[in-house]
């Protein structure tokens, strides 16, 4: 579909109309005029970029992925420790999150809420590319003796936890999340450990 | 509401076959009809213990909540350094969530799903208690020296992260689900901490 100057923003409206719809009223019980209306646009612009409303789902999708793949690329950090790399890592991911909440909000509907014939997408996809990237660096941490000598396994899942928690947290109670500060503070007690250091005697 | 001994296993058969279909169909599509048929009842035996579908809803979530208070009640552990207690807790209130899996799914779908006319009910309630008991255990254990002296809601938070993307990460992927003794090695990796361990020259 070729996308003239100013189209954009219309293919947008009716994504972002599409999202907060299919998470409030739920995807089966939203319909195309509804979608369109709350955009301010007619039924045949949705037609014209979307041809229909499983069409603006998956494209919704689409978009998420190509942003959570660009997203997982850039925050990617080249050198430094294991932990400045994770840090790095999950606080550009979680940046991405903020960027596109409401959208998040919606798969964490369709993921939980109750079947409503939507098409079929795997979500898995966003899981497994971060526990990829994730447990990679964590797999050099721990040979160059700079994380705890645990199982990889249980370190990219804190890790993942930290990170998985605090978005949902700032989606379910806005009141108390944490936002990106909180969330690096509650990143650096997994790493420096929520016990108090150990005294020694040694300088 | 008098029971009869033999009655609480149909009152449960209810609940339990109302809890899988507000889960997977969703509240506003399922009927009595259909509880009562999964169950293997009469609709009478519905309207005798619960009055109607909201009555059911409503039911299981009080019992829901009197669970909840009954295992918080019974999780506390009154002796032991901060750090034992606050895993003591945190474990009893898992090994309540395992007993209670597909409940606790039902109410991820509510919670998160479209708007369905359920009718209202607090789910604060279980976020508030438990935060205020891990709160509490944290706020003595910093002030002992027993952990470290970071904010405690920043640890508080944390703690009940752990246990939060557990829960789910079990609900949503049982296959990556870690079970309790995997709960307890991501605990003791929060407790102690990620990163390495400094090494001393103490003794």
């Amino acid at each position: 579909m070729h996308e003239q100057p100013g189209e954009v923003s219309v293919r947008q409206r009716l994504m972002d109309s599409a999202v907060l719809l299919f998470t409030n009223r739920g995807y089966a019980a939203t319909s195309v005029r509804e979608i369109v209306e709350m955009a301010g646009v007619t039924k045949p612009a949705l037609y014209y970029h979307f041809d229909s409303k499983e069409g603006i789902y998956l494209a919704i999708l689409d978009d998420l992925v190509k942003i959570a793949d660009e997203g997982i690329a850039a925050s990617r950090v080249a050198s430094g420790t294991a932990r400045e790399r994770l840090e790095g890592f999950l606080l550009g991911i979680y940046g991405l999150f903020e960027t596109k909440k409401s959208w998040v909000r919606m798969i964490n509907a369709v993921f939980w809420g109750p079947a409503q014939g939507v098409p079929p997408f795997d979500f898995e996809t966003f899981h497994t590319k971060l526990r990829f990237v994730i447990s990679e660096i964590v797999g050099e941490g721990i040979a160059a003796g700079e994380l705890r000598a645990a199982d990889p396994d249980d370190v990219t899942l804190a890790l993942m936890g930290v990170l998985s928690f605090n978005m949902d947290l700032d989606l379910a109670h806005p009141e108390l999340g944490l936002g990106r500060d909180g969330f690096r503070r509650v990143l650096d007690l997994l790493f420096s450990g929520v016990a108090a250091p150990t005294l020694t005697s040694a300088h």
